[in-house]
């Protein structure tokens, strides 16, 4: 764990190890899907055990010279309680891919990396301001035997003059010793596109949309008297 | 009422009395409930009388050195009118658990202490500044004998350099004799994340998407006169 | 209609008179209504024949010392065309009622007089700045013998030092040779709760929620050539 | 595709020639199904092989002195794959027309023209700050032999003064010698509504409600083992 507390200490975003841990798991589990199925896109909501609920591809994809940027959003999973109630299993993401460009429009999707956004990651970017930057730092091995050896840091920069940020994403694999680069130019109007998608989607990868989506059962036809009398109290004031 | 009237008086946020009221039942209910199933989150659709309707374990939490804060939205009660049509009984609120760290990233929820964010605190919340603060009191007895022996204040204060909050929650209990202080630095990606998934339950806690879920009956295929010749009128300007 | 021209003359919003003539309508038929039923809740959604689609009452009030102000959506009504579309038949509001103390945390329902803001109204609350402030003028008898008679206007004014509002509406009514003048204080925090409230409502008063939430029959099993070829350009780049 | 090029470094926001690309097929189909049917509105929700989902009929429209606008969102269009996943087919749109008046409140729907923003459009439009100004280019034609032909430009500029926009739409069709240009100045609080609305709809048209509106089987009764474990330990710190 002495890696770990060394790219924490690097971390802008005074992630806890706790949510690095979190990450971890996440990554892992998404790298082998990848690996299974690398030839699908990013948008597909994966279960724990493998099977998918449902494989929607709706990207928002970036191409610009040197690489091409998309971002879907991943759902949580829930476990059923024996209470009969349910609690999120694995917290939902926002997941962002990159691939190279090889030629003019011509792009690789075989030699694409990627990143997930956890809700505190996206919380960071929907909230940069114009001049404002933020990097995050990711161990996709960290609970496995290679923890430290693929880092991963994805970074978001204010253009100098134009608006807009550049969008960065740094793979470092001592495995494989590689080590892959992808910079977006993203404009301000992309960068909105971005903010108000993944703050649609934030609640939603959060599992707060299972709070508001409630069936309307929650109708209480015999309400207890205190309430009643209180709700009286207030109508007759 | 006395003591009341002073929490009035140091509140920042014009709470008129009949606010506090409401709380005060909000609160009286909700710490009978938190007594009787006290392993639980605070993520649970209670109704009035005890049922439960769906328990929903997602909340948003923020683990850090001294303490930890988890956030969870409670949907409002409704009861059923004569009439047919359906009123919230009792408001939707923010459900705001602290509990202390006990050692390196151990927590102990034993020992948590809870806060009801109503609409308009979270309204409060929402719209902080940068630089802004905030702070609110609660009596969780108020409508019982035990009426001020229960002081609770939440604070919100913005850091002074480093972007971020001081969320803050301060429990008196003079009948108990303990006092209960929690601090939780929440960095602005956490508030950002905070701010969003408040923003997207404000409307449900107050009721609102009981408006809008309609189901789409009001689709009226014989519109009386008036409204057609306006219409007409309109469309072949 | 030498009255109107007047009224709109002094319009800081530059309401069309085809705007005004529209809201005419809707104030003319809701008034009956509420005379019909003066002791019910802003809240309810009526069809224009009278019908009522479902009734919902969860108002979000604000009591303040000399009166009480409360906000409830009232979503569209549609009219089903011959060609199997639906189109809006009356625009949707956000309804503002207004009724006065008569003591101590004591309000009289029985004089209240109310106030439907449309879309474009809505744009303006939500969109005033810290300092700014707006003015709605309303002719409710506009379509009927009546017009000029009774004039409401409502004004929203930034606090001097506090921050919020004054939010306040005077009604002239010179039949009944009546002047009604509330004025609710409304703090930063019950405005930051309109604010988002009223952005969640806008688009379902829009009727913009029936583009959104169709049956997801949209999915095409059988896309024609072009698009087929489309994607797959840009699927194999 | 010279001309193309040279629209292209007109272009103030650094489209993509691939997003002119999807766009002229958008607005090739789109302009054959309002030839086809010229005295519908905008607001209906085609799909490529001419079916319609449902026709809703609910736009925002803003009737100037010289012109009026209409503003409605169009979903977009999933095919099936293999798999039995879901992929967009055509991108969603906000569709805006506009139609000159041609008298006192009168207006000419027949003349009508009309400019399908895309989402990166949408972003740039809600970004807008209130001294900015943006352009977008589009070639209807530009998949077909008349590629270049007809050349739409909309423009959204600051007003100097009074806060709000000039909205302008300008068609130099070279085929019929024809050019039109249509102005509409647009309120600050009417403004307010388009962003709002078209903050709502960004996510529609890009269809990611598709990854949110799912069903909720993504709940999982038995949980893998590591993410149990994993869960464990972070609930017993």
């Amino acid at each position: 764990m002495l890696k770990l507390s060394k790219l924490l200490s690097h971390s802008r975003n005074q992630l806890s190890q706790k949510r690095l841990f979190v990450e971890a798991v996440n990554h892992q589990w998404l790298r082998g899907m990848s690996t299974k199925a690398s030839l699908s896109t990013a948008g597909q909501n994966f279960l724990p055990d493998g099977r998918s609920a449902a494989k929607i591809f709706a990207p928002y994809s970036i191409y610009k010279g040197k690489a091409a940027l998309s971002a879907s959003p991943i759902l949580p999973t829930f476990s059923k309680l024996e209470s009969g109630g349910i609690r999120v299993d694995r917290r939902g993401v926002i997941f962002l891919t990159f691939w190279p460009a090889i030629g003019e429009r011509k792009y690789d999707w075989d030699k694409k990396q990627t990143f997930a956004l956890s809700a505190t990651e996206v919380g960071s970017l929907i909230s940069l301001g114009p001049k404002d930057s933020c990097e995050f730092f990711h161990d996709p091995s960290m609970l496995s035997s290679n923890a430290g050896q693929v880092r991963k840091s994805l970074s978001i920069k204010a253009h100098d003059n134009a608006g807009g940020y550049f969008i960065s994403l740094n793979v470092v694999n001592n495995i494989l010793k590689t080590n892959d680069r992808f910079v977006v130019p993203v404009t301000t109007a992309e960068f909105a596109v971005m903010r108000t998608a993944f703050n649609f989607a934030l609640p939603h990868i959060m599992g707060w949309d299972r709070y508001t989506n409630q069936p309307p059962k929650s109708v209480d036809e015999n309400p207890p008297r205190l309430a009643s009398e209180f709700m009286a109290t207030e109508w007759n004031r």
